[in-house]
């Protein structure tokens, strides 16, 4: 049996001698680079660990994870573009260190090559396992347009916010634990309950995300606090605090979410005092501990042994107790 | 059997009512705008013409494809904004009609869609469908990249230039055939026959692109004359005309491709006399000539009776005698 930590080694071993092509340099270059720049492989980790889950046979398994890191590093490389971000993993993005035609170009051809890599998976389940992967890569791009979107409205509704979440990370963490489910031999009925599984804890983890920037230990993080306050982005904290103000604590929020010009520190501090007096933190954190739960029974349900389901378990403890 | 307006009508059709997702409309939309510009539907009449040239049933070859021509669409979406192109077919490219992180983004599901419509070819010829048209979109970047890096150098080869339009274009045209030709039941031998008659007839295709740009007649082509010259595009007539130059006319010559600022007239007609005094025109038309024979040569070793052929023959002769 596969810990997290393996099958993370395993797939970080097989990215790193991933063949791909050489010329012209400019194209394959930035996708060599956006890939060197690390990150946990938790997607392709989970795809291991639930083909290993079912018995399966992980060898089967390791190309269509390499496949969903791909795919997932191939949307980091967009979205830079699109939301003008300088800096990825500590490093200079792709359109910035190279050039936006280069980013655009590039990130294209990282998206067909996980779709050629995804046609390594076996025969017999190579359509299945290739609609699933398909029908989620067009829900990421859904999800960050309504990401896009989000940003131009003032007011976004909890549910609406949730949905886009969902869509833009949640979705690739269950299709992951799905292919590799259905990699492994796993029944329909299994490989949904997985899904359902990760979609929940996806939507989790990034309530987390959006807690951790505002509220996390900027020493622990290794960032500033509170760089989504000063972006302006649409987080569930803003969403929930909109919802739950008194008109003037609503005015004073609006009047911070659109003033121009503003020292960081006085902005952040002021949103921070508005999101205390309506409990934000508290209220976010049932939130979490709300789809955590979910997550958690969706894993009881799979029609596993208990000490099989060890590896998940932990994950989801990982992921529920990370403090960056 | 299928007449090439035949395949082109039964192709438009299942275009028009291709299933694609409403929400979000920002997202989806351009992805329908884009596809409802029209167009020759070339590449996917290609596939059922080949489909049917083996007796395959033609049915299954539908959905791959438009997967071809939804494919073709997204690259030129992409190269639109890339080569800051602002008209597509007589309207406005999609980052001009939205904007560019909407162009980036519809682009990028519209590949996707092409993967996830391809993934619908039959099971027992999928895994081998699905690699021709993966490599193939992979070659596609790399000749739109190659495109890029020769806008950048002033001295580009015949035979690098020749192997650029054979990745940008000659590769689809290709693939297009060759897929169709699997999805019938050709054998791989017949298979590779189609497709390097489609590679030399999408050269010929594309030399014949870069001479009617400067030699064909703008009443009848619906453009100016001399876009490419006025663009300082590289194109085969430049490039050969660099290469048979004396050093005065290489001089010349360069002098225009480098000036900033000139009156178009003035540097089209100083470019074409350049031109016409190295007889481009002429070489040019022997170069065409040459892929076309090598195409026909190609058709001609196929192993299928001659009159199952009479449309391909057709279709290189309507691509040969086009004058727009």
């Amino acid at each position: 049996m596969y810990t997290l930590l393996e099958a993370q080694n395993l797939v970080e071993k097989h990215i790193q001698s991933l063949s791909i092509p050489d010329t012209p340099p400019e194209l394959y270059e930035p996708v060599r680079y956006i890939l060197s720049l690390g990150g946990k492989r938790i997607r392709p980790a989970l795809v291991i660990l639930a083909c290993d889950l079912f018995d399966g046979e992980v060898a089967s398994a390791l190309i269509p994870a390499v496949s969903i890191e791909v795919f997932h590093n191939f949307t980091l490389l967009h979205d830079d573009i699109m939301d003008r971000s300088e800096r990825r993993r500590g490093s200079p993005t792709v359109h910035v260190k190279y050039n936006e035609n280069v980013a655009i170009l590039s990130g294209d051809v990282m998206s067909i090559l996980a779709s050629r890599l995804m046609n390594q998976a076996p025969g017999n389940v190579l359509n299945l396992v290739h609609d699933v992967f398909t029908k989620t890569a067009m829900q990421v791009c859904e999800g960050q347009q309504l990401d896009m979107n989000f940003e131009e409205l003032l007011t976004v509704s909890e549910v609406e916010y949730l949905a886009m979440i969902e869509l833009k990370t949640a979705v690739l963490i269950a299709a992951s634990l799905k292919i590799g489910a259905i990699l492994g031999g796993a029944s329909q009925r299994d490989s949904e309950d997985l899904y359902e599984f990760g979609k929940n804890l996806g939507i989790a983890f990034q309530l987390q995300d959006d807690l951790l920037d505002t509220y996390g230990d900027p020493g622990v993080m290794g960032k500033n606090q509170g760089t989504d306050i000063m972006d302006n982005k649409k987080t569930f904290l803003v969403i929930h605090a909109l919802g739950a103000a008194s008109p003037a604590q609503k005015e004073e929020l609006i009047t911070w979410l659109e003033k121009k010009d503003f020292d960081p520190k006085e902005k952040i501090g002021a949103v921070i005092r508005i999101f205390d007096s309506l409990n934000i933190k508290e209220e976010t954190e049932l939130k979490i501990k709300d789809y955590y739960q979910k997550a958690l029974s969706n894993l009881e349900d799979l029609n596993r042994p208990e000490e099989r389901k060890a590896e998940l378990y932990n994950f989801a403890s990982f992921l529920r107790t990370r403090n960056r």
